[in-house]
């Protein structure tokens, strides 16, 4: 049960002054190189850190379930405060935030791969030679012109040969199949309604398809498209709601934003370093009572399988603590959405290290911020998706349970 | 949620070449001696298993949830992935399994007791003297000669008064109440379906009652008999499918053999020792990618409150560990279907210590394998029907959960 749905806490949560900083670490927890036996968090120097689990209630959080390696969807939601089974976000909805797409309700999203087929219409090459964004973007340019019946249809370049198809309409659905076969010699699939309801929109994506590959034919490479991950934003409560809370998001990467503003958070303008983040946030600080502010070069060195960037990663996000305590929040909590051991080069499923902070925390004789530590703490190994329920209560904002 | 009914994780599971051995270690969990204020682990010598803790990834298993004590039957459907609430088994399935009675799909087991009764056909003594094998053998071999209707009935001796009856035929139902009044001084109960699917069963169980009742009748003790716990096989699914494995089972005792085998794993044939066991396991190691290794004395010294005796079975135990890593599993677990603390002499309620040792486990200072060093490692205290999820994780089998 999340707190998000949880009834019993309904009508529990109060708004107040106090202040919530949740500063998400992408990526956090780590394994021990082998040589060393010593994690990433345990390599780094971070006195900054340390010195605040020092004095914080720590713990370890685990985003969906034990065993489970979540993706940044179902990560990111669950420290929200929501059951990330249950409100999933499809891969496509998911790329088009990436991607800082304008995705509505009721639109629908797609990943799409540029690929190559022979005279018969085989594949040859799925990937298209991976060819670079700067000849698939003209291609994605050059699909913008397709008008389909009653369907507004939008391609915008990913990174090499990966794109969106953003749809807009009436009566749209996510019940399409994919139309990627999964092999070359073989031509793509149709679009194929998946239930009743996804008729509408496997036709207009029929017609998108073969408009396409007409469009596209007379090239050597890169002359076919194959589509997959046809998804809608899932309809979510507002966390801001939910808590009484008045929530403001600050990333620099656009599925961040995205995935912040599906929970109902305010998305303020930032720029693309933490740096800027962090001027962000003290600008604003006086708009919001709760803040998610978003770390990203410790999962970016953690999934390039580079040990050693993630540990400076990590110690220099710890140089900026200080300039997060100077604004002085009720609440601060340092967690992460999901490990991404540099050994691994993947996101895992091993729990992740979080500390909370406030004037109700006693210190527990945690002396480092390091998987060992915390799982050692006075908050043991729980579910991400109670720490909303906890930062609320450190911060003031949860009332007592029953008379 | 068990991992093997969770929706969410369908089709994430992969068949890798990687193997998995799950050693259980029966009634696994103690509690203090009072005057040492050590467990049966902290109390014996365990050099190979608490070197394996060291670089284990380590916690605590809730076989049910806090404060139930659980059977051998949820405590192992939980570590096989099963929710154990959801698929219970009954008591004379388990008692027919615990004898190997070939019980299949449709079939009806029940506990029996012989019991004494006087010439009014009032209960004197419910247990019959607790008469020996020796004596209760020969009356059940008498039984067999007993024909019903279309129902073919037999009785296999347990132990001392104890027997099985198992039934086979069409429409046999377990809808069936006990014949047991708890009570002395009142005749037994008549057989009484306990929904109209139960006549047809309950009418065949009163034939059978009434025919061995008159064939002991001249007997001084044991002359009449009761029985209990009517039930079938409950439906599996099998997890080996729904997994992605092809699980094999090596247990000496054959309770654990049949709950193997509802589960859809390969029991394999293998001695009464554990030695026995470890030495089928090397003969048959290439042909599965799933182990269940089963270690049945730890319980039966917890169960007889012989601490030292559970102390020498832990030890015996832990000589075979390193005959287990020659293997070389991908994955190896020690887990406890429950705890069997031998000052409580039965099992109990208390989470179970765990560990689990793959090339992605950290090694997380938990210096021994024990109750309180296990309780701070970085698993927490979770429920024993996600030990799946996580053992096919660390094998690679399981795929990312959401974009």
């Amino acid at each position: 049960m999340s707190a998000i749905d949880d009834e019993a806490l309904r009508g529990s949560f109060v708004t107040t002054p106090s202040k919530i900083l949740l500063l998400v670490v992408d990526g956090l927890g780590g394994l021990p190189d082998p040589d060393t036996r010593l994690s990433e968090l345990e390599t780094a120097n971070l006195p900054n850190l340390d010195a605040l689990a020092h004095e914080s209630a720590c713990g370890m959080t685990l985003p969906v379930q034990p065993g489970v390696a979540p993706g940044s969807g179902p990560g990111h939601l669950a420290l929200f405060g929501y059951d990330p089974v249950k409100y999933m976000i499809g891969r496509g909805a998911l790329e088009a935030l990436g991607i800082d797409v304008d995705l509505q309700e009721g639109d629908v999203a797609a990943r799409g791969n540029f690929c190559t087929v022979d005279d018969q219409g085989n594949l040859t090459d799925r990937r298209a030679g991976r060819i670079p964004t700067a000849e698939s973007a003209p291609l994605c340019h050059m699909l913008q012109d397709i008008t389909l019946d009653g369907v507004s249809a939008t391609v915008y370049p990913v990174q090499d040969y990966r794109f969106v198809l953003h749809l807009r309409g009436t009566d749209l659905s996510d019940q399409v199949g994919e139309t990627d076969p999964q092999q070359t010699g073989v031509p793509p699939l149709e679009a194929q309604a998946l239930s009743p309801e996804g008729a509408r929109t496997a036709s207009a994506v029929r017609q998108f398809v073969d408009t396409a590959a007409r469009m596209l034919s007379e090239r050597d490479r890169a002359n076919m498209l194959m589509l997959r991950g046809f998804s809608q934003l899932p309809h979510l409560p507002s966390m801001g709601q939910a808590f009484g809370l008045n929530p403001g998001a600050i990333a620099a990467y656009p599925m961040y934003r995205g995935l912040a503003s599906i929970a109902g958070m305010r998305v303020m303008p930032t720029g693309s370093t933490f740096t800027d983040e962090v001027y962000t946030l003290r600008e604003h600080y006086h708009e919001h009572d709760f803040f998610f502010l978003h770390y990203k070069p410790a999962d970016a060195a953690g999934e390039d399988g580079d040990f050693k960037g993630k540990v400076e990663a990590l110690e220099a996000l710890d140089r900026h603590i200080p300039d997060l305590l100077d604004l002085g929040p009720d609440v601060l909590i340092v967690a992460g959405d999901h490990s991404t051991p540099s050994i691994m080069a993947a996101h895992s499923w091993h729990p992740v290290p979080f500390l909370l902070r406030s004037k109700w925390t006693r210190g527990e004789g945690v002396d480092a911020f390091s998987e060992r530590d915390c799982a050692a703490g006075s908050l043991g190994t729980f579910p991400a998706s109670h720490v909303m329920t906890l930062a609320t209560a450190h911060a003031g904002k949860l009332l007592k349970f029953g008379p």
